[in-house]
């Protein structure tokens, strides 16, 4: 698929209107305390943060702090990360020749009203779960059909673990030997395919280390995704607040001209009251 | 003043639903394309992103691209950089013992309603100029009292430079003898005490690579709003995009466990078609 004729599927900017605020919140700012509460999706950043095995991780550089001879307080610092690991975005071109760079994703896929997937209870079974179209269609039998240009959140339960490596990882071990001991759900890619093409979704994201799940070995998840220039969010925190239905994402990623992906910051803006219950939510087809 | 005390001024979550969203954003749903617009207020990271004369600036280290042994494309890079370059965002301990880092700045401090305030005029006469109270005080002869809890974006104009360093900074020379010769506007530490004080505002922001004028030898706007834990963005893009009012800001920047700042991805919501005009706007005291 021509990644354009994805990216001319969302029309703007009715989306970004409906999909950000929305009448579901213009009906909630006079109805209760929920709507309106932002939750943090991100894990900080610390020497303690899940990369891939083989990468390095995150390094502080501490700089100064103190107060010096001028007489005030100070302090400032430098860092250095791989573009993926801790909480992140998988710009298009992480998998696919062409496919957009992390600054050159439009603002509207990361901007939108948004689904929680649980499928943790399958994932406690399975640590190699790969979430199926299955798995979504029981989801609209209970919640009604995903709106077309949603931002789709997948809750696998390992983010619980977090920031256990061998947990979280099913390996602690590092370095590229440590590549095939890994376990950890995923999205199947039948399902990556069928969320694009069926339900044309803005974004996906989940709280495990990669949208492929931990056994994959030719990301097959990734390159569905990033040939339609869906980008991907990783590493999610924060998932077990939020319910099925009634929030908004704004995921926004340091903007790396160029880059494959980087450190991302997402929040949710919940906009409905009713939202953890099926109140108020349309009947499946 | 206790930074806890100013904290709490700021109601939750009442603010975070009528700053976030509110009347404005649902009055514009129906009414016209510009409303729900969204505008990058974002410089990209590379090589020629502008740092201060002290500082290396981004680096990205290219790592794979291309189509590996395993038969699919792969692209991943590295990157290091100082907290405080580029579009970022000031923790309030960047120059304040004890003030929030910038994994600790509440949510509900980035994202809300803002105002422009359009200095550019002023700024081209003069260079060093400070933003003042009285430059808050005309602009809300035209444009209605800024309401309690907004963030307030500066435009000195001076944004149109980037990435010239010299037009921006006032020098384009390197190291510690660079920064007597920095010339670029600020907040004057007046007006920032007034915007605390008397407009309880929850950020603010500016397109010059300091909230204290290039001049400036004690940086007391800095000290004046850490103290009162507001957080500044600088180097911010897109300015001349923005009406006066009729717009929300989301500002998220990299969650550093413990940084004093960090790269800032940060976006305008437009909420009101009137935007741009005084039409809609209530009257000033």
């Amino acid at each position: 698929m021509d990644p354009s004729s994805i990216r001319h599927r969302i029309a703007r900017p009715a989306f970004s209107i409906l999909g950000f605020a929305g009448v579901a919140l213009c009906a909630a700012l006079a109805s209760g305390e929920q709507a309106g509460r932002i939750i943090d999706l991100t894990h900080a950043f610390d020497s303690e943060t899940i990369f891939w095995p083989t990468e390095e991780g995150f390094v502080l550089e501490k700089g100064t702090e103190g107060v010096g001879e001028q007489g005030y307080y100070y302090a400032a610092n430098r860092f250095r990360t791989a573009e993926h690991g801790g909480t992140h975005i998988d710009a298009p071109i992480h998998f696919h020749a062409g496919g957009w760079t992390v600054d050159e994703i439009p603002l509207d896929r990361l901007v939108g009203a948004a689904i929680l997937v649980d499928v943790s209870e399958i994932c406690a079974e399975d640590p190699d779960h790969r979430v199926s179209v299955s798995d979504f269609e029981a989801w609209e039998k209970q919640h009604g059909r995903i709106p077309s240009a949603s931002i789709v959140l997948i809750r696998t339960g390992f983010g619980r673990f977090w920031p256990d490596r061998k947990a979280y990882l099913g390996t602690d071990e590092r370095g590229a030997s440590a590549v095939a001991k890994l376990h950890f759900p995923g999205l199947h890619p039948d399902a990556a395919r069928w969320l694009i093409d069926e339900r044309q979704i803005r974004a996906v994201g989940l709280d495990t280390a990669s949208i492929d799940h931990g056994p994959s070995k030719q990301f097959e998840t990734h390159r569905a995704l990033f040939a339609a220039n869906v980008p991907a969010f990783e590493n999610l925190a924060g998932l077990d607040e939020l319910p099925p239905v009634g929030f908004s994402v704004v995921a926004l990623p340091i903007k790396i001209r160029g880059g494959s992906g980087g450190p991302l910051r997402a929040i949710a803006i919940l906009t409905d009251d009713a939202a953890g219950s099926s109140a108020g939510v349309s009947a499946p087809d």
